[in-house]
């Protein structure tokens, strides 16, 4: 980082330094992501809703303020499906279209209160489902950044915001960040509030968080729950990495494959323990109950919706809600007693593990703006509640970003921070 | 503990051991429990519903599988606003009286899968708001248990069972914990799983644990979470105390005050750092914005009831509904700003302690069984989403229990487990 870095290309740690020590505004970072915003926007069409009267004044308010909590004058990405009561809030739907909440979301009155400053909305796919919103890979605008957390997830690529909200319901987190190359962060589920989201699936909705870097991730993540500072330490000694295919491995692609054994050949290179990881036969079982889980509880929380403006929904959504009403009890009591067990014996392997590396997706983002991808390696994590990590780990046949996922622990997000902060150093020193 | 103990009266960490030694069955200890309800329930009325018929063959099948998860073998208690597919759920009213929801509650399902026998459905107040239920506590049976969580409390309290879910909002699983002399574990907001449990606040509603020791309810949160075993190391070194009498303190009858002094005196003579912890003025805002969300929150979630069968909800329900449904939106924004502002300001206060020692409720069980007693010890730490636990110390001047209350970081419940253990241990031989 040189000293005249544009500020919109600072991580939020760097701003955040140079914010307290007084040599940078938010005003000043603010109006560079703007201007960044101003040049891109309309190749990567990363905003549902941008206003620069609204953040320029949140900004220099922040400014004039100058009680530094945690997030103090950094800009943050709001998902559209997360409520703001001075902004619309559309949830990616036309239904929506100039919404206006009663209400900010819980998320975004504690970012204001750590100090953030609200950027602006990032668009989302249709209700957080899967019909795509109009937001482009910002390293190639023919390919989907993936989705459901599209916009989040590539206007922090893009250097419009070093920081936004995401949520996960499938893998709409991981997923987007990375095929835009990325940190995506989707922590234990309900580690962050959720009242005021758009629900989809209220077992699984899980909000989390898209970076540049580990460290900012962790620097977000201890601003929304009052954690102490990454103990390297915990992540000092010779870690055990799980190494999983899963059970969607078919699914890998080439480049995948590659770069996850590279980067396990790196990891233990440098001392730690990669060891192979198989799950029980029984998880399989989770590619089929997670999405059945999803689309009966989409029925019912978008049961208005479809009942008063289904014309107005996307023919995916349609037949989504429409297939999710049928399900049968017993099938979904099923799938929630295979999730449990699962869980359980998901707890007795990751006591063994500090981490578990396993693919964030499928392939490449896929050259497509019709699809937001695959989430047949996430959805598995999402289910199990497990917090998960995606970071950059080089790219693949079309020169898009590759990522890999590490898995960490339920209810021990910490430590997978650090862990993940371990992992992301010495892939970079070993040139992954 | 005698070889001869009726299973009944072991706690949970004894009689797991027994049950993985193979040296008692999940059978023999729910006939014990099942023999200490009827002999005792008339006088307690603890439970909603009860059928051996239930019990014992779910007891019995755990004895046949004999795949031992955390809690294999051991009986449960579940609150009545739990959803049961098996047994009616009648969340306190009549209006649900023979109910029987068409899914197990998550955190049943998952008490199953790993090992738990559900037992019955212990008595609630309504909804689990303020008006009573059935249920006297045990130590005199003219007494109130507390409420809400009140048939949880006194069936621990009472040898009916080892270990019980309760839900605070307000303080409606430290309270009646308090006043029937037991450990109440309301954790971190969100720890455990909420789906399938009426909701009343959910920006409040918390799932929680009743146990006759710490020891117990940390490893029924072992169990639910995945969490190791405790690290008493961690909590072995000069614990820093912070004493905090809270805006509520001129609610403390004296046996309270003086039960607090005198533990804050043994603690510090057994060497722990016991410092006064003034909380920031703001606080005391929160005794009014935790019951305006509360009741802003519970007439939306009521709505329905009140708008089809409002005649069969007390007057309370009906009264509260009412004031809840007038509240006026600016005032709602500013209750959830200031429970986010405190929030701010307690985690920069809760990292110099490993705990915060306050009263777990204003004096001993009231000679009343008209209320169920007042939150006001509770509805700070509920509110700012913090852990809490109560633990018995000593008795007031009718000769029931007082509790006294740790309240911990957020998302740091293993620790505040492992210093209630070390507190609980010194008070003990300090004969408190």
């Amino acid at each position: 980082m040189t000293a005249d870095t544009e500020p919109c290309r600072l991580t939020a740690t760097d701003a955040a330094r140079r914010l307290a020590e007084g040599s940078l505004t938010s005003e000043a970072l603010v109006s560079s992501c703007l201007e960044r915003i101003a040049e891109r926007e309309a190749t990567v069409r990363a905003f549902a809703h941008l206003d620069r009267e609204l953040a320029l004044p949140e900004a220099r308010a922040c400014d004039r303020r100058g009680r530094p909590g945690p997030l103090h004058g950094l800009p943050v990405g709001i998902k559209d499906i997360i409520d703001t009561a001075d902004r619309p809030t559309g949830y990616g739907s036309p239904i929506y279209d100039g919404h206006r909440p009663a209400h900010d979301a819980r998320c975004v009155i504690r970012t204001r209160a750590r100090g953030g400053v609200v950027l602006g909305k990032t668009a989302t796919t249709e209700f957080a489902w899967s019909f795509p919103g109009p937001t482009r890979n910002p390293h190639h605008p023919a390919h989907t950044p993936g989705g459901s957390s599209s916009g989040s997830a590539a206007a922090v690529a893009d250097y419009m915001v070093p920081l936004a909200f995401g949520t996960q319901t499938g893998g709409s987190v991981i997923r987007p960040s990375a095929y835009c190359g990325i940190v995506g962060f989707k922590p234990t589920y309900n580690r962050y509030p959720m009242a005021g989201i758009k629900p989809l699936s209220p077992g699984l909705d899980t909000l989390g968080l898209h970076a540049r870097t580990v460290e900012d991730a962790a620097l977000f993540d201890a601003a929304l729950t009052g954690a102490a500072p990454l103990d390297s330490a915990a992540a000092a000694g010779s870690l055990r990495i799980g190494l999983c295919e899963t059970p969607a491995w078919s699914k890998a692609e080439p480049a995948v494959r590659n770069a996850l054994h590279r980067a396990a050949d790196v990891l233990s290179r440098r001392g730690m323990r990669i060891e192979l990881l198989d799950l029980p036969d029984a998880f399989a079982g989770l590619l089929e109950a997670a999405p059945l889980i999803m689309r009966t509880d989409g029925a019912v929380s978008l049961a208005t919706e479809y009942r008063d403006h289904r014309d107005r929904m996307s023919e995916f959504a349609r037949r989504s809600v429409t297939a999710g009403a049928a399900t049968d009890a017993a099938a979904l009591s099923a799938a929630w007693a295979l999730v449990e067990s699962c869980t359980a014996a998901f707890d007795v392997l990751a006591r063994d593990h500090d981490a578990i590396l396993t693919p964030s997706a499928p392939g490449e983002a896929p050259a497509s703006l019709e699809s937001t991808g695959d989430a047949a390696f996430n959805r598995l994590w999402t289910a199990l509640h497990a917090p998960c990590l995606t970071l950059p780990a080089g790219t693949g046949p079309a020169g898009l970003p590759i990522g890999i996922q590490l898995v960490g622990r339920r209810y021990d997000d910490r430590h997978l921070l650090a862990v993940a902060q371990r992992v992301e150093s010495v892939l970079r020193d070993g040139g992954v």
